[in-house]
């Protein structure tokens, strides 16, 4: 896995788009997103843009604070009256990357005691990889706004330096 | 209040770099942000690549479904635990502009009844104008990336078309 990718802001922001449109076209109506923390906030804000629905937000890690990796994560926040606010709802949730889907299958496998009527996937990226965790088959649609290869994906919002980072994107860019 | 200003992407970028370098140089080192959503989460989430803290969000409006002003704002989401997430922590409440300063004075007293240590202000952009809000007196540090015009922002995530977007933006750059 040495490749890495770059994306500018441009580029995500475009993707998001067509995300969005493709999320309409298949008349899936949400009622709201909820953004996988802190990954999926700026995707969730600019797909507020297009969706106009409000976003609720869950942050996890599966870090302690010795850097080991945890079973089960730790929830830095989750939805308060969170039964209340998901029954019957349609939701997007939405992250930045579908990589080992670990994080995917812990927050679908949450929200889903809630009773919403239904809810869906958005990520901006998936990997192409084995994945170590599994859609609950409750879920039944699911929207990428593009598919990689297993590479290290390097977004504008980690940037130290913006400017030879959207340079670097840009070079590669079609 | 003709006047719009455009924001591209990078602009946005450097602001809360600069910002942030700012935090760090005045000794304060918050434990955690609170953005305020949603205009605060992309401000937030680029801020924790150079502060590296946890961002946990909370959403306000103060406008109902009919779009008529509230003197009080319905909490789309608040923190779950707060007391014990907020109490004696150290925190910077991050916005993306303080217009009327309405919704920063709300989050501020409603964050303050939670015993934390010390609270301070980010925002990406502060507007002249007269305020309708007040920081409360025990806010000491109030820190913005910029101080604009009261004029209205054009901000990359709320475009629709984002290379018109930045095409104007870059326009207007130095």
């Amino acid at each position: 896995m040495g490749e890495k990718i770059y994306f500018s802001y441009r580029m995500i922001h475009r993707t998001i788009r067509k995300l969005s449109e493709e999320i309409r076209d298949s008349r899936f109506t949400p009622d709201l997103m909820v953004a996988i923390g802190t990954g999926g906030f700026i995707p969730a804000r600019i797909m507020k843009t297009f969706l106009g629905i409000p976003i609720l937000t869950v942050g996890i890690r599966f870090y302690d604070k010795n850097n080991k990796l945890q079973s089960v994560p730790e929830k830095i926040q989750w939805i308060d009256g969170v039964e209340e606010k998901l029954k019957g709802k349609k939701i997007l949730l939405v992250d930045e990357v579908d990589d080992t889907r670990t994080t995917l299958e812990y927050c679908l496998n949450e929200l889903l005691k809630y009773s919403p009527e239904e809810i869906a996937v958005a990520v901006l990226h998936k990997k192409e990889k084995v994945k170590n965790g599994t859609i609950p088959e409750e879920i039944k649609r699911y929207y990428c706004g593009e598919i990689l290869p297993d590479a290290w994906c390097c977004y504008p919002w980690d940037a130290l330096d913006i400017d030879e980072h959207e340079r670097i994107a840009g070079k590669a860019q079609v």
